[in-house]
């Protein structure tokens, strides 16, 4: 048995990725000890029954201190206020990392409280599901997902390595990228499909000629596919929206230009437009099952 | 053993659809016997070894030569051309169905075409994967699915009723509509959402900023919810959108109206209305589930 990576790993913020993170982390022995930080005492609560933590703390100076891994797992939006929150306490050689799905704002925001000799090397685990909160997280989670890393220029490379480590140790698969490309891959496969997703849900609710028991009912046709992914958390998108607006915005942008040649096709009845256009995009659903990215369900039937 | 519905159902395209409806009705011995009609060679071959058809014909005028159930299941593109080519054997008392999933256009092809004494019921299971082909289809498709008949005006009662009958066979609930409120409903909960599913496919694949093999790691971001349901049958899509412009034109600009307001917010970092809009669209999630209409892995969740 291989020593554990890290002595005290601290979560602040115990929702779907940080109770995952524990879960995978006492699965795998990959930590002597988690202890966590979150804002509401229902949620410290239910961390402590669920064994998520060893212990739990209202205030996260508390939980950071003698942690050599410090987690930020809440909304990106809180990340700034308790990086400098936490600032005081922290030790030379601990590693500080994420697991937002921004992550140029998040360099600017958490990287310049830190004190010197602090290794911060943000992380974003592309995985999740829609559920949200201490009891929707699971160890096999990360499993076969890529997290991607993406340590600011001069970060320490071992610390790199290291974190690399325990998220191999998560069943997960390791990339490394520059935040300001982490953020445009991702405005593409994660921020703009549930921006559409959310709008194309809310579009559906406020029909007239369309009843929302009708929707509901005959969800299988498609649209129940989007509403999973806009029951995601709410504040958590928020937060994803605004603070990576610029690649969002330039995303939808393209978006709109390629529905407009739809919509015009739809208007003129140009069926070889279509026709072509809906013919292209199997390749790379075909792409996706390959990879193992797809669905569970569906990688099984490959 | 209650008798067999039909005595012989012939299935003018064995694809996703017509190929489950053989499962369902042979499992259900709803009918004594299946035989059908495919224009290719291969499909025809392959309907055979499966078991989908007792018989299958080159020429459609065969496969409903004495069938008392007929189903256009092809795309809707080619019901106009087969009704035309049976018409001239078809016996008063028999019952003409389909599958489609669009119903004003399909009143309007098929219809003039069937002669006195013919009863035609046009029917839409609510059901799919993005699998099509005759190697698609299984008996539990329709279960728990709701499928839609949309009757003409002056159709025989009768004969709705042996149709809704058979459905129900299927393990699927029935809902009767007319056929412009199926098409708007559609328009919303189908339609929409897989135009915007092949977009936004489509414009992930010619970015330069981003590569295609990055958009396939990461799918499991959200992504890969919408690369499913755009990897649907090319020509179904093409026929749905040539034969229900009007509504699916109707439901874009509301989309758009609705995007519109996003994009401001993100613009403006406008985070209050980003939440507000977020949060409504967890409800009609919830519905579905409760429902029983989210996908077989998310009802159990419950």
């Amino acid at each position: 048995m291989a020593a554990p990576l890290f002595r005290r790993m601290a979560l602040l913020g115990v929702g779907l990725i940080g109770g995952s993170m524990s879960h995978a982390a006492r699965r795998g022995r990959l930590v002597d000890e988690v202890v966590g930080h979150a804002r509401s005492e229902r949620t410290r609560a239910r961390a402590l029954e669920l064994g998520l933590c060893a212990a739990m703390y209202d205030n996260p100076i508390d939980a950071v201190r003698d942690a050599d891994l410090i987690v930020l797992a809440t909304p990106v939006g809180a990340y700034a206020a308790l990086a400098r929150a936490i600032a005081p306490v922290l030790q030379p050689g601990t590693i500080v990392t994420d697991v937002g799905s921004v992550k140029g704002a998040v360099v600017q925001d958490v990287g310049p409280h830190l004190p010197p000799g602090v290794d911060f090397v943000p992380a974003h685990p592309v995985a999740g599901t829609e559920h949200s909160g201490p009891d929707a997280g699971f160890a096999e989670l990360f499993e076969n997902r890529w997290t991607i890393l993406t340590p600011p220029e001069g970060t320490n490379p071992a610390a790199v390595e290291k974190l690399a480590e325990l998220w191999r140790g998560f069943g997960a698969l390791v990339d490394v990228m520059k935040p300001p490309h982490h953020d445009m891959v991702l405005a593409v496969t994660s921020h703009l499909p549930h921006l559409i997703a959310y709008n194309i849900v809310g579009t559906a609710n406020h029909l007239e000629a369309v009843t929302e028991s009708e929707v509901i009912k005959y969800a299988a046709g498609g649209f129940r596919d989007f509403t999973r992914i806009a029951a995601s958390d709410p504040v958590m998108w928020r937060d994803i929206f605004l603070t990576n607006g610029a690649a969002v915005l330039e995303m939808l942008g393209r978006f709109q230009e390629d529905l407009s040649v739809l919509t015009r096709a739809i208007r003129f009845k140009d069926g070889e437009t279509l026709e072509k256009f809906f013919t292209r995009t199997r390749a790379i659903r075909r792409g996706i099952i390959d990879a193992g990215q797809a669905e569970p369900e569906d990688a099984k039937k490959k």
